[in-house]
């Protein structure tokens, strides 16, 4: 067992039971503040812990790390150390916070540099990410897409089951949570109309999903095996894919969505290391017809990771439209990786690699509102009494996820955003 | 008329007629030597011209550059100083090699620091890409594409005469000439096959193509207007879109290609202004039916680039398959900018956005063996005596390109790579 995830262990922090960040999750980020352009940090309870203070101070001084190391505006160049460092560094932390580690919490000054509440500073985007892809993994989701806009009888297409099918997105557009979205303008064709139309789109949608963060780095002509493939992966944040359905629709026959989903992206800001989803590891879907050997896995390879979306108009009266969970994926992070690497392909630390949208079997489960409200003829009841067949202007979309085995709970914090009305 | 385009300039450094690098040139590359890591750096004739040499020897005063902006691994921050800068940069090297001025040339120590011959360095990737896109915009590619895998009466997808296509690319793997290119392995589903089957790609393709590259970065939700765009727009290199047709057929619905092209990409080193192509620009296809107002555009914007493909087996007895040019392409380049931003995708400076296959009306013009061989059922006679439906091993692919009105010929150099068997 990785000696952090220890369910044993308590912090001299007080932590909520309902919280994401016991001292059991240790996730990694990068803060601002009114004093700090951006520090590496992590999080405990309702603080964040600033790495950088920490490092200053010599607390860190058993793993080597350099102070400057955590003053960069981007976690890259630490991640990029390897498992071996990053693992090193969360179990100090976790001595560090251990109720039976009384160093730091008596050295008042040294807490006081090291410990901010988290409603005081501001997340700012964890890495900087080179390449970002998008996979179509969860087999819920697939079949619900292709039962509306197909063919209920062949709602898979012929490759599904053989492929984890992926494409490239845009990295530049990947926000952090909390900033604003504005409805994209584009092109679209009404069923009824002869010519395109240009405007704001009409059927604006969230993609509730995870993606992973690549922690290695590879050379071109390098492939990933499955069995390889956890030491690629740093970790993982919450990802809100948003899309322009009637933009997409028009555009994306023959080479797949581009400017439906290019204009923002909406991602938690605490990276959660795979480290610590390891005790959350779960059986997926079997996979039937067999994949071929390079797509073969051993081992529990999902994650129960509990998730939900919330929309919240202006009123501030909150519904949560959707409860689903990352072990719903029909391909793992794992096969995902292998498939993107089988060709060659190489991949830099920092990559951003997408769920796709990630539906259960049940309504409820469904991960857009696309599949929620069934292309728009089934309208979502509000707690508010209004409907929503996609979302409004000024409605704020809040993803949440979190697992919990019954001894420990940790979570994502939240990939928060919302819509403005087109520039 | 830009100052450093005057056909009328001519050098102390003696440039043979068919080279691609006049005074009226001077493009933008980095290079490294035995004892330079990498430094930014001009053409002229034979030789580079060390923009840090020159710089540091006070040449450069006049257009207040600090030697350093060209002590770096890539152009980024050099190009995101903006056109009035990298304009007076090349004015003033116009200034420096022009026959009337011998201030440089008198000074042979400098001379011999600044001048180094092409062939005694290596040229590196000129930028750090952050976002590679793929365009789609050669009408007669589409419809030479569409006849073969489609329907000879309805070839263009009903979007393709009203939106410039596009989709997103991999940039880590895109390469710089002289690299060479593995045949990637991955999935492919054989017509006659009941279930897919793995291994090396047998439908390897090159597809001639050209990309500009982002000079001036934009905020999400901004738009870059036709108008505007050429602003935008730093300059152009050559581009290999290498391609794995066999992948692609499998991989492609209904997302987009993937593994098919993420293997490689190959660009010419080069930069080559937009500013040092105007005297170039020619009128294109017309478009009918009329665009959007988003996409109107006044003036002449397409380039007439000649632009050719040599096939080199390791025999050496070169054989040109393609020569085609630029100026056929469909959308141009301001088109596709303003598209792509018209939904407030931000752009950032070292972006790159390809043409996609550039093929012309006649079957020398197309820009891919898919298209020359018609899908492998004409094969491609070579000069020294052999066929070729697609590219073997060890074949190496090599584009060319350049601009002559008669007065002044400037080229792009070439993209160059070698095949070697999958891995």
């Amino acid at each position: 067992m990785i000696k952090a995830n220890n369910p044993d262990i308590t912090s001299w922090i007080s932590v909520d039971k309902h919280s994401d960040f016991p001292i059991q999750n240790l996730p990694f980020g990068i803060y601002t503040d009114a004093s700090v352009k951006h520090h590496a940090c992590s999080a405990i309870g309702n603080y964040i812990i600033d790495l950088y203070e920490l490092a200053k101070r010599g607390y860190l001084a058993d793993v080597k790390l350099d102070a400057e190391l955590f003053n960069q505006p981007v976690l890259n160049d630490f991640i990029a150390l390897g498992k071996s460092t990053t693992r090193a560094l969360r179990d100090k932390l976790s001595d560090i916070f251990n109720s039976n580690n009384q160093h730091l919490k008596n050295n008042s000054d040294d807490a006081q540099a090291v410990l901010k509440l988290q409603t005081d500073v501001k997340m700012l985007m964890p890495v900087r990410v080179g390449d970002y892809t998008d996979f179509y993994s969860s087999i819920d989701h697939a079949t619900n897409i292709g039962t509306m806009i197909r063919d209920p009888k062949n709602a898979l297409m012929p490759n599904w089951k053989h492929i984890p099918v992926g494409y490239h997105g845009r990295s530049s557009s990947i926000c952090i949570s909390g900033e604003p979205v504005y409805r994209p303008k584009g092109q679209m064709k009404p069923a009824d109309a002869e010519v395109p139309v240009y405007g704001p789109c009409k059927l604006l949608d969230f993609e509730l999903e995870t993606a992973f963060i690549i922690g290695k780095s590879t050379q071109l002509s390098e492939s990933v095996s499955t069995e390889a493939a956890d030491d690629y992966i740093f970790g993982m944040v919450l990802f809100n894919d948003w899309s322009a359905r009637d933009i997409q629709t028009w555009e994306y026959v023959p080479l797949g969505p581009f400017l439906a989903k290019n204009f923002a992206s909406t991602i938690s800001p605490w990276i959660v290391t795979l480290d610590a989803l390891e005790p959350y590891r779960t059986k997926g879907y079997v996979q039937e017809p067999k994949v071929l050997p390079y797509l073969e896995y051993t081992g529990d390879k999902n994650v129960d990771i509990k998730l939900e979306v919330a929309i919240v108009p202006e009123n501030n009266i909150e519904t949560i439209v959707c409860k689903s969970n990352y072990k719903y994926m029909y391909w793992t992070m794992e096969q995902q990786l292998a498939h993107h690497t089988v060709n060659g392909c190489n991949i830099n630390v920092g990559d951003m690699m997408a769920s796709g949208t990630i539906s259960g079997p049940q309504p409820i489960e469904y991960g857009s509102m696309m599949e929620l409200s069934w292309r728009g003829t089934k309208p979502v009841k509000m707690n508010d009494g209004t409907e929503r067949k996609f979302i409004n202007d000024n409605d704020t979309v809040i993803m949440r996820g979190y697992c919990d085995n019954g001894k420990v709970r940790i979570g994502f914090g939240e990939s928060k955003a919302k819509v403005l009305p087109a520039k």
